[in-house]
């Protein structure tokens, strides 16, 4: 029976309408193009959505950030992931099923958050199968040479398990989950990331200040190291004045810190990992 | 009678092939692809076409003139224009159907030069039809969870009054005009915008320099401040040595200031928004 | 005979699923826009894949090697590729068919390099015929008003015959090879590009290295002006420890040296054109 209904689910193979792509690989060079053009040679008739090429070489964690703050504004995809600083070594390459996608990159945590978002790993596999691949393979190239051509063709359909052997999802490697938690009025976390615009997003959901009794229209104290500050904490940043700093909820549902038409990252001196502090402030 | 025409022309919807998206996003985040997977969703056999995402934050007046000198060469399409530092605050979200297009962003004046361009308005909504938006919808992030939806769903013939409440044209938020004039013997204007080229775009059309008398190969009087200059008034950069300086009618109609091979910008020292005046130079 | 033959040739048009971009135009303007813009209108069935836009402004050579090295990887396409420094002036603009492409662009070499990696021209056009172009036509922005409108022209399956004058392609502009040759135990070459990474890549083929008798895990002698370091030759950068120097054959084919999770064209101060040699190290 067993094979039987493995019978039957490989012949209702899923096809997707679009991959993505994500990689950081910069827009300088013809890298991004090579990856375009393969996947458009296997799977012609899929649509293509770049989610950035910018990731600082070799950034994981920020790769990862990136991809599971996305992944849920994308239609059901195959997504390719290649923030890879170490390609050609021993570390594996895989394809993981999760929710409508699946994530294909290599096996060093860049998809682990995205896995996390998607309701975690139905199935996995490694990409052993070269048959999918591009022949010859470089040695620092698999964005091209296999991660691409094996999202593309299962993009077409080819079903999960021909692009290698079914590994354990729990043994896929993870990234750890960045810090935040409630220890009595305080909230805890780290800086996530800076955007363009200067705004510090911290790792510290909503629902905890909220949890501290801080809503919007209070003021909420800003620690990060011997430096403290007060802040209102509002809708959004542009309630403050130009210039004036101001604690939000963004658009992933995590706090963040902006000047309104200002750099808070730079008025701060907040780079990416950071530990901050946030608690009500007394009333006068 | 008006129900019957108004159904009438319900029933005749216009959809299009073509979406297209100017933003200061940057493009080191997610924000740009999380839009484009919204759009997929929505309006999946849509072409979308990225105009810049690079206007620097918060300037409404460079996203204002990209979209004008950039419109007439984009098919019929919903234009999405997302530079908006008035996010989650009073600010009016908008869609506004002028010439062979739909262009919808936050009614701030961004959109204002392109309806110019465009023949002007013939109909405005405010964006007020929650139900053609993302929700949760964000405070801060309205081209996700707003603009674009609403801009897919239009695409894809959703008629305009399904948007919101029409609003009067004539309310619309405007930019001024870039000041350009002719006073005597003398063309004045301002500096538009700066290109990766270091080109100086000025605010003046080439007509004006006509009206002085000035042809090709005449050589113009360039005022700036204190300082003035002779340049030869060219059909290309390219017809002056490498590391001259020359006044070009640029591809938009407008005379620019250019080194061939260096950068006028940074010679000059002529920033956005700089006074210039132009006149004929007195013939040997 | 001859004349039914080629009325025979010209009914067996050949059409292109895939158009190519490459430029110096950057991505903070609306040029690249403007262009797609125009291909839509003229080929709104056919894929635009973007190969870069930020080759420095007028680097004929950089654009030249980032095409010649993606090209093999993108579909069956025509590419329309502008680095033209002399737009406007007397420099002929083509038309080259190679391989299974059309590549389309000024006659100023940018093409030569992926026209030899394609085997060679097998029919060239100057274009000339203007019932293809965009009117009025720019004296600047021919990408917009010229090489664009053509390449999405012959990309629809207009002749190439149509879009001018045939040339000999024997007369069209090429650039001279990168420098690289084999002299007695050393191999000498320069320095073809850096990428994002800081990788260093030479014009010195992996099959050079074999001929001196270098294999994977030799150590090979790099000579840079009066610098002289011996470093590991591996199949990957990422086969060393963070922070050292390490010679690999890159994604195209060439000796490239990298930093692990550094930066090596800034540590060892090697920019384009750059002078190296190579050989053999003695071993212990």
């Amino acid at each position: 029976m067993r094979a039987a209904c493995d019978d039957v689910r490989s012949r209702f193979v899923t096809s997707y309408d679009c991959l993505t792509f994500l990689t950081d690989y910069g827009l300088e060079d013809g890298f991004v193009a090579a990856c375009h053009g393969v996947a458009a040679r296997i799977a012609p008739a899929v649509r293509l959505i770049d989610i950035t090429h910018l990731v600082q070489p070799g950034d994981v964690r920020r790769g990862a950030a990136v991809l599971a703050q996305t992944i849920r504004y994308l239609p059901p995809a195959v997504h390719c992931v290649v923030v890879d600083p170490g390609v050609g070594t021993a570390r594996r390459a895989v394809a993981v099923e999760a929710g409508d996608a699946i994530l294909v990159g290599p096996d060093n945590g860049v998809l682990s958050w995205a896995i996390d978002a998607q309701g975690g790993a139905a199935r996995a596999v490694q990409l052993t199968n070269g048959e999918l691949w591009l022949h010859p393979v470089s040695s620092t190239f698999h964005g091209r040479d296999i991660f691409m051509p094996v999202a593309a063709h299962l993009a077409t359909g080819t079903p999960l398990e021909e692009a290698g052997n079914e590994l354990d999802p729990a043994d896929l490697t993870t990234l750890p989950a960045p810090t935040s938690r409630v220890q009595g009025d305080t909230a805890e976390g780290e800086v996530m990331s800076v955007d363009r615009f200067g705004n510090v997003q911290l790792s510290i959901p909503a629902a905890d200040i909220s949890r501290l009794g801080v809503g919007f229209g209070s003021p909420v104290v800003v620690r990060c190291g011997r430096r403290q500050l007060t802040v209102p904490y509002l809708e959004t940043f542009a309630a403050v004045a130009p210039g004036e700093l101001v604690a939000f909820t963004d658009s992933a549902g995590l706090i963040s810190l902006a000047v309104n038409a200002g750099d808070a990252a730079q008025q701060l001196g907040l780079p990416p990992g950071a530990h901050v502090r946030l608690s009500a402030a007394a009333q006068p």
